[in-house]
C-alpha cells in the first residue's frame, strides 16, 4: 500500500436532514466523509474513522469512487454514528433532533503505518482527546490543521487547548471564535487564538467567506455566492478538506501566506459546490474543470 | 457660485447615540452629513437638506471644513430633526429611542440652479416622494443612485418603486433587499430588483462587505476589518457618498462595472474610517493618503 500525503480524522455518520423544502434520510455524512471527498480532487487522501456493522456497502463504494484510502477505517460491531437535524429557512441555523453515537462512543483512532509520515494532517471535528491520541501516532513534522466546534469549547477546554498548541492552523467559525476567546471583534478573537499557539487561524463566516490571520497580517477569503443552497451540512469540512488537499498537491517546501490564500480559495469553491446538493452528491459528479472555472470566476468577482 | 458635479439630498439631524461603552449627545448626524463629508474627499459636493433655527453654527462650520456647497441648505423656523438610538453590544443592531421630525416634517427640497446640471446625484435616505420631487428639478441625464430603508419599503412602496425605476443604481442592505423582494437568497433579491428598473444594485452586508450586481454579473466588494467600531451610525451613507464622490472625480464618459468596483472599494474604505469615531469626527482629520493606504491594504488582503 502506498503512503498518503494527507490524512484526515473525524466522524463518519449516517444523517437525516430536513430543510425548508426537503427531507432526506440515511445520507452519508460526517466530517471525514466531506473533508476526504473534497480533498480527493487535489491529492491522495487517507480517512481515519469508525463505522458500525450496519454501514452500507454502497457508502464504502462512494469512498472508493473518490479514491479515498480506507486503511484507517475501522469497522466495529454495532451501529454507525447517526445525526438528525433540521435547518431553518435561512439555511444557516440548525437544530439537532437526535444524535446516536453508536460505535463512535468507543472510537480510538489508529493511524495505519502508511499514514504516519504524511506531511499534512487534518484533525477534523471530533473530541480533542481523540485528536491528540491520533496525532501522537504521526511521525515527522507535519503541517497540522485542527477543526473544532462549540461542544468541545464548552466541555473539553483543557484538551482542546493542548490540540490548539500543536496546530499550525486552527479553523473554526465566527461564533466559535467568540466562544473560545470571550471577545466579540473577530480581529481580537484572532489575536487571542494566535497567542494560544497556532501560526495561523482561519475564522469561517459561512456565506460571507473567511479570514486568514497570522501575526504578520490578514487575508480575506471570499465565499462563492451560491444560487440555491440545498444542504449546508459539511460545508466547513469540504472547505478544510479541499484546502488541505490543495496544499498537499503543491508539495511546497515552505507553506507561506500566499500559498495558504490560494489553498483557502479552492476550499471556498469546493465548499460552494458541496452545498448545492445533499451529502456528497454534488461532489460525486464534480469535475476538476468546474472547480477551476468557478475559482477563476470568484477571483474575477473580487478583482478591484 | 460654481456648479457642482455631485449633489446629495437627505436628512440632517442632531443625534443622541448610546453604545455599549459610551453615551454621546448633540452629535451632527443625518444621511446628507455623512454622505457629503465622505464625498468631499474626492470631489466638490452640494448638500440639499433642511435644518431648524436651533442648528448650531459650529455644525455649519463643520460642513465648511469639508468644503460642502451649502446652496441647497434651507434654514427654517423651528427645531432641527433629532434622532436618539442605542446600539447593542454587537454594534450592529440598534433601537430607536426617540425621533423628533421638527422642520424635517415639512421639508420640500429645492435644487439650487448651480446643482441642476450635475452629472451625479445621490438620493440619500429620505421619503421616496421627496426623492422624486427633488430629482424632477434636475436637468440632463445624471447618474442617479438611490438609497432607501425598511421604513419606506413598508409605508411608501408605490413611490419607492417610482424612484427605483428612475435609479441607475439602487443601494440597500441585505435585510432591506429581502423585505423589498420577499426573497431570501441575495442573488434572487438582486435579480428581482434589477427587474424593477435599475442597471445596478448594491446590496450592503455591513462588516461583510457588499455585492454589486447587474444583468451581466456580480462583484464582491470587501469591507475593511475595523479593529474597534466606536459608532456605526452613517456607515452606509459614508459608503454611498465616497463611492459617488469617487465616480464624480473620474469624470468618466462611461460608467462601467470596473469603474464602479473601484468606486465601491473607496466607499468601503471611507466607511471603515467613519465608524472609528462618533459623528464625522474621524473624517474631520482623515487624510487622502490614509484613504489610499487603506485601499491598498484592503486590495492586498483580497488578493488571491
Amino acid at each position: 500500500m502506498s503512503k498518503v500525503g494527507l490524512w484526515i480524522v473525524g466522524s463518519i455518520g449516517i444523517d437525516n436532514i430536513e430543510t425548508f423544502t426537503e427531507k432526506r434520510t440515511d445520507l452519508l455524512g460526517g466530517s471525514v466523509t466531506y473533508a476526504c471527498a473534497a480533498a480527493s480532487f487535489f491529492t491522495g487522501v487517507g480517512a481515519v474513522g469508525v463505522v458500525g456493522s450496519d454501514f452500507p456497502a454502497a457508502f464504502l463504494e462512494r469512498y472508493r469512487h473518490f479514491g479515498i484510502d480506507l486503511a484507517g477505517l475501522q469497522t466495529r460491531e454495532g451501529a454507525t454514528f447517526r445525526w438528525s437535524g433540521v435547518y431553518e429557512s435561512d439555511m444557516i441555523n440548525r437544530r439537532t433532533l437526535d444524535t446516536r453515537l453508536g460505535v463512535f462512543a468507543d472510537f480510538s483512532p489508529e493511524l495505519p503505518e502508511t499514514f504516519r509520515d504524511a506531511p499534512f494532517v487534518l484533525l477534523g471535528n471530533i473530541g480533542p482527546a481523540l485528536q491528540l491520541h491520533v496525532l501522537d501516532q504521526a511521525r515527522g513534522n507535519p503541517f497540522v490543521v485542527v477543526d473544532t466546534m462549540d461542544l468541545w469549547i464548552r466541555i473539553a477546554r483543557p484538551e482542546l487547548e493542548k490540540v490548539i498548541r500543536r496546530a499550525n492552523l486552527l479553523t473554526l467559525n465566527d461564533a466559535e471564535a467568540r466562544l473560545l476567546t470571550g471577545r466579540y471583534n473577530l480581529l481580537e478573537c484572532a489575536r487571542t487564538i494566535l497567542s494560544m499557539g497556532p501560526q495561523y487561524v482561519v475564522i469561517k463566516k459561512g456565506e460571507h467567506g473567511a479570514m486568514l490571520c497570522s501575526k504578520e497580517g490578514m487575508a480575506l477569503i471570499p465565499a462563492f455566492p451560491v444560487e440555491q443552497v440545498i444542504d449546508p451540512t459539511g460545508a466547513g469540512d469540504c472547505f478544510a478538506g479541499a484546502f488541505m488537499g490543495f496544499l498537499a498537491r503543491t508539495r511546497a517546501a515552505r507553506i507561506d501566506e500566499p500559498l495558504l490564500r490560494r489553498a483557502l480559495l479552492h476550499g471556498s469553491v469546493v465548499a460552494s459546490f458541496g452545498v448545492e446538493a445533499f451529502s456528497t452528491e454534488r461532489l460525486e459528479h464534480l469535475l476538476p474543470a468546474e472547480i477551476e472555472s468557478r475559482t477563476d470566476l470568484l477571483r474575477k468577482m473580487c478583482a478591484v
